[in-house]
Formats: C-alpha cells, structure tokens, sequence
C-alpha cells in the first residue's frame, strides 16, 4: 500500500458521473458510524424514504435505496418483476437500453427490444404499434439516456403501456434530482435512480420505488427471486418501521450522505434546482456554440444534464479529455459504442450545474482546442 | 427532512458489525470524489487488490471488492459458480449458512445442507462421510458464524473438499482481517468479506477472491450469469487494469475508505493485528467471567472478534442493550433464530478489539446487571 489517497484532489467532475458532491456530504459521509438497528438510524432511513418519495413524486411507500450503484437498481427492478419466460418489451436508444436487455435476458424473460437511432428519443408511436401487436409483462425505457444525451418522453409511452396491462420500468439514474420525475402522473411502476448523477452523492446507492402493482406481481410470483440481496420482499422488511426485520448491514455512511443530499435539494427547493440545471445548461450550449462546437441532440430532446458534444473533425478527442483532466483539473467523459470517438459528454449534473463550471471548462476547452 | 444527521455521535460498536471505524478511514471517506476511469483511481483500484491479496493470503488475480454488503459477497459467489441443478453442500450451524443454502436454492441448485447445533461447530468427519456418498459442484461453509461465535474448521473441510473436484466456497465476513485467512493453503475457490467487520470500514463493499479452478468454472458456463450486477467476468473487465472496461460506477469513495483500512491493517502487521484481537478476546472473557457471565463456545471453538455471551436467568436481555446504548454509548448485539432472548453476541472486531473499550463494556454492565 500507499500513501496514494493523499493525491486525490478536487477534479471537476463535468462526465457522466460521478459528478461534484456537496461540501455537506462529504461531512454527512464521515460522521460516526452507528449500528443498523440503532433508533436513530431508523429515523434516518424514514426520512431518507420519505424524501426520495418527494423527489420521485410518488406515494409509493417502497421507496428506498438498494445498497449498491445505480446498476444495481436496475437489477433489483428486473429480478424482482420478472419471472422466466416473461414477455419483455426494451425500448432501445443507447448503451443503458441495451443494458436493460441484457439484464432481463438473463433472468430468463423473452426479451423483445424496439430500437431508435443513438441521439434520437423513442417514437411513442412505434412503440404504440408493438403493444398492439403482443402483450408484454413489463415494458422498460430509460428517461435520460445518459451515452446520448437523449430525454426519452416517458409520459407519453406511459400513456401508451398502462391501458395494456404491462408494468412499466423507467430508468431514471441520470435524470432524477435535476429535472422532473413524476412517477406516479406518467404511471412507472418502477423506477430506480443512483446516488452519483443528479443527487450529489458518491456512488454507492441506487434509490428505488416500486408501485402497488408492482408489488401485486412481487406476491404472485411463482418462483422465488433469484436474487436474495436485492428481495424487495426482504428488503422492505428491513426498511418498515414497524417491522424492522435484519437483512443486510445497510452501508450507513452513504445513506447519512443520501439524508444530506436529499436536505440539499429540498432545502434549494426541487423547482430551483430543475430551473438551475435548465439554465446552465442553456449557457452551456451557448458558450460552445461560441467556439464552434455542436450538440449531438436536436434541441427539443435534449437533457439539461447530459449534453453529448461533437469532436470537431480532426480533433484528437482522447487527447483533449486526457489534457483537460492533467492541466485543468476537469473531467468530461467520452461517447460510447457506436458514439466512440465522436462526441464527448459534458455532465451538468446536480452540484455540478453551476455558471462558474461551465465557465472554467469553456475556457479550458478554449485553450486546448 | 430534518437535520437528525447532527444527533449522530460516536457510538463504541460492539456488536456484531459494524464496528469502530478507524479514524483515518472517516477522513479517507471524504476525500473530494474523482471519476471512476480517472488514472490515479485506477491506481488506488490496483492497490486495493493487492491488499486484499496480502490479507486473504492468495496468489489469485481475481481479487477485487463488490460494489455491495458482505451479503452482496455471498450472492456474488454463489450467483457466478452455480447453474441450475447443480449439487451443493452447504454446511450449516447458524444463521449465515441457512442464509447460503436460501441464495443457493433462489439459484435453482439442487441443495443439500449438513447441519449441526447452533453453538458447535461442523465437523468434519460428518462432512467426509456426505462427500462420500454424493458428487458436489461446490461445498459452502462459514469461517466465522457471527449469530454464533464458532470458527469452523476450514482448513479440515477444504481437505476434504479439494480430492473430490467440488468448488470450495468459504464466508469469512467476520473472520478477514481479524485472524488468519489463509485461502490458498486452505484449498478455498471463492471467498468473501465485508468492510464493516474486522477491516473496520462502514458497511458497503464485499471483498472477493476466486481462484483460477472457480474462473474455469465461470468460463464453461452453460448459462450466463443471472446478474448482470455481480457478473465477475465483467467485474473482472473494469478491474484489470490493462483492460478498464466500463462496467458499472465504482463506489468511490467507499473505495478510499477500504484502500485506507488496508494500509492501517497492513501497518500494525497482520500477526500484530491477529494477536490483538486473541488479547482482547481473552481479556473480555476473563472480565465477564469475574461479572459471573458464561461464554456459549466451548473454549477450542470460540472466535476472538464474535463473543456470545449467555444471558442470566431473569435478565431482561433487550432492556439491557437497550440502557447500555442509552446510557453508556455503546452497542451489543442480540442473538439471532433459536439463540435469539438467550445471548449477547458481544464484537471485538477490528478497530473495536481494544483493551480500553473491553474494560468499559465491562463497567457498563456492571453498572446494568
């Protein structure tokens, strides 16, 4: 071992995540560990729930974090609904859809996907078409496509699934925490989110709620969920209050800087903090423009928080994230799959969405050019 | 939300995990967050492994930590060794091996369990007489059964585990870090851990060793995965460093803290930190033995960081849990299924294995009893 963690300094994180954490949670993050059965850390998982239940817009009470990353809220929300041999309807337009697919193929579900053009949201009308034709279990659709950039329209595909029957998953990992999430007015029956995005936090945990009929389905399984660490059944005895049943050592410090995050953006105010990320990002767009760089997204799909930039031709894109993270102290990410070496993607995700970051980057990217 | 996070005071952990956190570990926990492809995380990543190598006493490569709890761990092994309808064994004396014959039957293994009473521990003649009988894919035991306070007798069962060509999968939640874990003497394939027990990190990351007959395994799988989340070929893509494959978003910061631990651990020595912990646990025997309290283990099989401690006739157990943490600031744990009303399962783990902390358990309950 060695003395490395004395190198670890502030790096501005404008990637896809993890994106800048709030002075306050990183003090929320090293308070004293206490046990996972104390009262008062009972009280703070009440009011962690109660929060994300506010910010998911839902009055689902089996809203709480997974105790892991962002993917696995995705697998808890998969292995939890899905029995072998479901019918499954992806709805496909970058690398997280794909994950999707990937997922619930494991477990055994038939997976269909309807596939859209990385940069380009889902028609809702083709996805109207496809549940014409078949009856699925679960449709699932990630809201912001974090490879692209993309704001899939989520109410509207709810609008469409809920008449059939179909559960419907929403991804919400990037989105959650920097623009609107309604769960309950677009109808998701599970939605899952991180802690890295939007929220502030380190990565971690991976917020999550599940409907009345989602939990209908839970009951009727016929088989057990593979997946003992991520039994919503479990895991929701754990998280009642008036239950209280021993599953897993929840990972208290992460949740104490959730509680924290979560006091952040209440404490701002959700409207404030969706019209900042609206606001920056518009200032974003216009200082690039400025320089001659181009957005990936057509105007009206574009998210706040997840701007996918063209590399100019001829410019060496690694080398310019690489220069931006040794010389400035900024880190941007890179596209992925067929978006590799394309576009780079600018996050603007919670802490992160301030004019004075977008100012330092631009000035860095002015100089590196 | 409310601002309860400040009602958060040092607690003395002695219970059943989590414990005392280093101090050096609070202060790793928030160091400012980086990216999770950022070379000097890639660096800090490379120096957990090898740490972990040194405290698990493995050559193998595949030596990372789950981005979840010490059950995360559990999942991870069974999830990636086992296919449906495979043999298991699952050695059982306690909560944590039922816990493993539940992940393995969720799994669609063909499940046998050899069981022995809680307080015992395995033995291995019994063991060698059911290995006789029937072909196993993988044999499973816990080192260190926490609901109890019984060393198993691993190097004995990997004996006779190894001749027969089964997987050999040993839980050493609670033993890691506090006294020997010798994996590759002892003929273990999988092995896993938790960072809130005698590694002394809050709870949130599964230490996880696989040797290469259980990667040969994994690479001739008939089926996939079923969890994307835990898929150690994948894991394996993001934590090599020549490859860096993006799999999920480390928990970074929990990362610090695990890398932090480690090089506390590995400074004091690993004999140094071994022999303390039989000290403390021999101290804390002593004690309690003047206080007229009886240990449930016989002497041979009892471990020195998990102490379960028998309840007097006429004690109310919980109120005394109950006072010892109002009162006293400090946490015992309950015990758990048949022994639950009946002990006191008392930790010494890590950070918590202290002399001072041992003499002030003892005056609290001098003062309660």
């Amino acid at each position: 071992m060695s003395n490395r963690l004395d190198k670890v300094h502030e790096v501005l994180l404008m990637g896809p995540g993890p994106s800048c954490v709030y002075p306050e949670v990183y003090r929320a993050l090293a308070r004293p560990t206490i046990g996972h059965l104390d009262p008062l850390f009972i009280d703070i998982m009440d009011e962690v729930k109660s929060g994300l239940r506010t910010l998911m817009q839902t009055a689902n009470t089996a809203t709480l974090p997974m105790s892991g990353t962002g993917s696995a809220g995705m697998e808890a929300g998969f292995a939890n609904l899905l029995e072998a041999g479901d019918a499954v309807l992806v709805l496909v337009n970058g690398v997280f859809g794909k994950r999707m697919a990937d997922v619930a193929g494991r477990l055994q579900a038939r997976v269909d996907t309807l596939e859209f053009d990385w940069g380009t949201p889902v028609a809702v009308e083709a996805v109207a078409e496809k549940l014409a034709d078949k009856r699925y279990t679960l449709v699932a659709v990630v809201h912001a496509e974090t490879s692209t950039g993309v704001c899939n329209p989520v109410a509207g595909i709810g609008a469409q699934v809920n008449p059939t029957g179909a559960l419907y998953l929403v991804d919400a990992v990037t989105s959650l925490g920097g623009m609107p999430v309604c769960m309950d007015d677009w109808g998701v029956d599970l939605l899952y989110s991180g802690s890295q995005k939007c929220l502030s936090c380190p990565p971690g945990l991976a917020p999550l709620s599940a409907s009345e009929r989602a939990l209908a389905k839970l009951k009727a399984r016929q088989t057990r969920v593979p997946n003992w660490y991520l039994d919503l059944s479990l895991l929701l005895s754990y998280w009642d209050g008036a239950r209280r049943a021993y599953h897993h050592t929840a990972p208290i410090n992460m949740i104490y800087a959730l509680h924290q995050a979560l006091q952040c953006l209440l404490d701002e105010g959700l409207e404030q903090v969706f019209e900042r990320h609206r606001r920056v990002h518009r200032l974003l767009v216009a200082e690039l423009g400025k320089l001659g760089l181009e957005m990936l997204v057509a105007a009206e799909y574009r998210l706040p928080m997840l701007n996918a930039v063209k590399v100019p031709l001829g410019v060496d894109e690694a080398g310019v994230r690489a220069r931006l993270l040794a010389r400035h102290r900024i880190e941007i990410g890179a596209g992925l799959g067929p978006l590799a070496g394309k576009i780079w993607r600018i996050g603007l995700m919670g802490h992160t969405a301030r004019e004075h970051n977008v100012h330092r980057l631009v000035e860095a990217l002015h100089a590196e050019l």
